[in-house]
């Protein structure tokens, strides 16, 4: 029976890659003045440097920013100006500053699954930044219970559900991101939501979720949300 | 009754301060070769960009680093190098990446007041970071509970103890910061020990804690914590 839906911040609720998106275009274009690399070269060193900093950095807009700073002294060495790196951390303030958009339909149907189920928000990143978001969102009434994580992993999930005494097998995950809000739920034997965004970070496009599960549904826009719960939950009960 | 003690984490179980103190004076060396401020107005000069970035960044250090090559541009301008920027963004990441060291005494007091009563670990500050302190400091087995906050205030204690199902007058927070760990607590009608700190963070030095308070103690070592709760624990029983 399920007992509790989980719900994703970024890209699931609220627009959040196409902020990321647009800061990288535009550090692209910072450094496609001194550098004869094409954006996507440009692209893949930055990327190799987040990978390389996650460890250290965890994820957001700040570890990111850091990152490009890197990247630009790596390839443009002493070309770079202090305003191209005044710039660079400007992109970095803005994606931090930007105001929140709910993605079309969220709230009818966060609302409508709350009047069904128990629901909690369940979001990765940086602590500060995500909470000012959940904040100017207006939907954290909604919800339960908020947990902010550093990452999303099966050890996580377990824990949140521990928390608030719920079996895996009577939680839903409802999210954009098969790596992080699918995989490790259904890993656990819970059930998933897959909500795909039109834009996915490169660093959660590998996952080892299985898409023909029967725990699994995937819908191709918020308002579907709640009939797809609803299913999932009908087939748990048969 | 004490049903719950809080202890906070930076500069209370582990040194922290002392690693961003050196960090603002590696910092302060590499602007001196540049601008003509000595080291205590450069240090102003990096409270303010942290002050005006505190909504923006939250607490820690890639904020701090963030401010730190703002402050390092509005100050040396162009005479700053990349090999500059660089060694700026190298302090950050070092100051992430330190071994956490536990204050002398600490372990067995929190394991002397977790034979007594329920233990909780709230600590401030980046998540992944503080995340990361808290696995290598091997204390997480003694709490049963771990809050990682962007700040410290009455809401997010009052947040914290109505998810455990503890009054405030039945929770003691033990802490270095009158700021963050006392003054909240108090207010809440809790208690509180503190602990000094041989060295404060600026940010952490104004503070409204009633330190004339019955609730309140101050000791001088972490040996001397556990004699501390039971003190105000009997105290509250009479």
């Amino acid at each position: 029976m399920i007992e509790l839906v989980g719900f994703d911040g970024d890209d699931t609720l609220w627009r959040s890659e196409d902020f990321f998106h647009a800061a990288g275009a535009e550090f692209e274009a910072i450094l496609g003045q001194h550098v004869t690399l094409d954006d996507a070269r440009i692209h893949e060193q930055l990327l190799a440097a987040e990978r390389r900093n996650i460890a250290l950095f965890g994820y957001g807009a700040k570890g990111m920013t850091l990152s490009m700073i890197e990247t630009a002294i790596a390839l443009a060495g002493a070309a770079l100006t202090v305003a191209d790196i005044a710039a660079i951390v400007d992109i970095g303030k803005r994606v931090l500053a930007h105001p929140v958009e709910l993605l079309p339909g969220i709230c009818a149907a966060v609302a409508a699954v709350a009047a069904d189920f128990r629901v909690v928000l369940i979001t990765k990143g940086d602590l500060f930044h995500q909470e000012r978001k959940v904040r100017d969102s207006g939907l954290a009434a909604l919800f339960q219970r908020i947990e902010i994580v550093s990452e999303k992993d099966p050890a996580t999930y377990r824990r949140v559900l521990d928390e608030v005494g719920v079996a895996p097998a009577n939680f839903v995950m409802v999210g954009n991101s098969l790596r992080s809000d699918i995989a490790p739920v259904l890993a656990l034997g819970g059930s998933g939501v897959h909500v795909p965004y039109h834009v996915t970070w490169a660093m959660e496009l590998d996952h080892d979720a299985d898409t023909a599960s029967p725990r699994l549904l995937q819908v191709d826009a918020a308002a579907a949300i709640p009939a797809a719960v609803r299913e999932l939950a009908a087939r748990l009960r048969d």
